[in-house]
């Protein structure tokens, strides 16, 4: 079966690093879905602004397909405990594809393009969308799902320590975006190291954080054409960059 | 981008018409999930024990596809209002892709066969299975979801008169299911014709029903070898056959 993308999306993470590992983490970031121009029909909307949640089946197009491994590590379990690809988020899966709820906030022109505005997006900009559908809740919605050893370790969020100066620096939109982003823990997968800092691209900045103790701390704020234009990132100030960071969620 | 068929469901149902038209609503109905050896590994399903439910990405394959058409009309509308494509859940997509939340019964190795017992699965007999993911609880369900005009007219279900002997004639697993099918209205989209009897095959039998002021009626169970072949299905007794019942899904 060959799938051809019908939009991608339009956010201001440019690598995974830093990218929220499921759908709905990081609600105050907001992004787009910008129909590719064959599939901007308005009236292939017609009827959608009344669904408050949608689904987005898309394409891990960061993902170099080695191959599948049937057994994958979550950083949910430390990254020490493997489980079956199946059981998993994983982007190593044989077919490619992602799943995702977003909360549908517009349908929106831009400069011609048709589009959607979205929140809580865990895909990079850029990454091709195959597929929309509503969300029904009668039929998606399973409030007592027993979800396995995803349920029995919940997500626990960093304190985040974002000094003012520092905030100002970033545009207005971007601003709670960073914060929620920062408490989920963007370090690469199994990174650990409480000196060092670590980074991540959000829109035009770098934005450079330690984390001690259960606390982020945001030490600089770096536009990005001041120093490169790779806006690829991960450890600083070693040389070293590009450590995917969305490894292998859950 | 270029997808390979990871399994492929065995259901009780052979043709569209007679499959529920969402996940979930025929509970009842058990089918399985077998998966094809280069992905039969108890390794890539290792965990997935643990969940009580699992997303499905599978392909519209008896769906001819012509292109797509930006807009379709949802039965639940009556069949008389248009909505956009990507407000519905109609197989005549852009890409044909399907998405399905089954209740995950087990996991059994089967004469060699690696498969997934499932309930509530609205696929066809032999329909292409592209991804298996778990469900997450705390990120796939919205309870509080806002589901527009499907959430405006919930499914109303008809009574059934499933007569004891013929009943009788069905074997044991398929007889609550066939209860739950009819009550769905397995009729054809837009068919309302009270003195008609229709049918659909389960199995190895056909299923002959009447439906007159919201009460189904069974008049007849016939063993499908003994009239015929194809196992396609629709309005009976005039030659008529195999209009495909689900036409245009929410």
């Amino acid at each position: 079966m060959q799938l051809k993308p019908i939009a991608h999306i339009h956010s201001a993470l440019p690598a995974k690093f830093g990218v929220p590992r499921q759908s709905g983490l990081a609600d105050s970031l907001e992004a787009r879905i910008v129909f590719e121009p064959a599939y901007a029909v308005p009236e292939a909307l017609r009827g959608l602004e009344g669904f408050s949640h949608i689904w987005v089946i898309w394409g891990f197009s960061k993902v170099h397909q080695k191959g599948w491994s049937p057994t994958v590590r979550p950083p949910r379990l430390g990254g020490e405990t493997r489980v079956g690809v199946f059981a998993s988020r994983s982007p190593y899966r044989p077919n490619g594809l992602g799943l995702s709820s977003l909360r549908l906030l517009g349908i929106e022109r831009d400069k011609g393009a048709l589009c959607l505005r979205v929140a809580g997006a865990d895909m990079v900009d850029g990454t091709p969308v195959y597929d929309i559908k509503p969300y029904l809740r009668y039929t998606d919605s399973h409030p007592d799902a027993v979800d396995g050893y995803a349920g029995r370790q919940p997500f626990e969020r960093l304190s985040v320590n974002f000094p003012d100066h520092l905030l100002a620096l970033l545009p207005a939109p971007h601003r709670e975006a960073a914060r929620e982003l920062l408490s989920l823990d963007p370090r690469p997968a199994y990174q650990d190291d409480p000196d060092r800092v670590y980074g991540f691209t959000l829109g035009e900045q770098d934005i450079r954080f330690r984390i001690q103790d259960g606390l982020c701390q945001v030490v600089a704020v770096v536009p990005l054409a001041s120093h490169r234009t790779d806006p690829r990132c991960g450890i600083m100030g070693e040389g070293k960059e590009a450590q995917d960071g969305k490894a292998e969620g859950d």
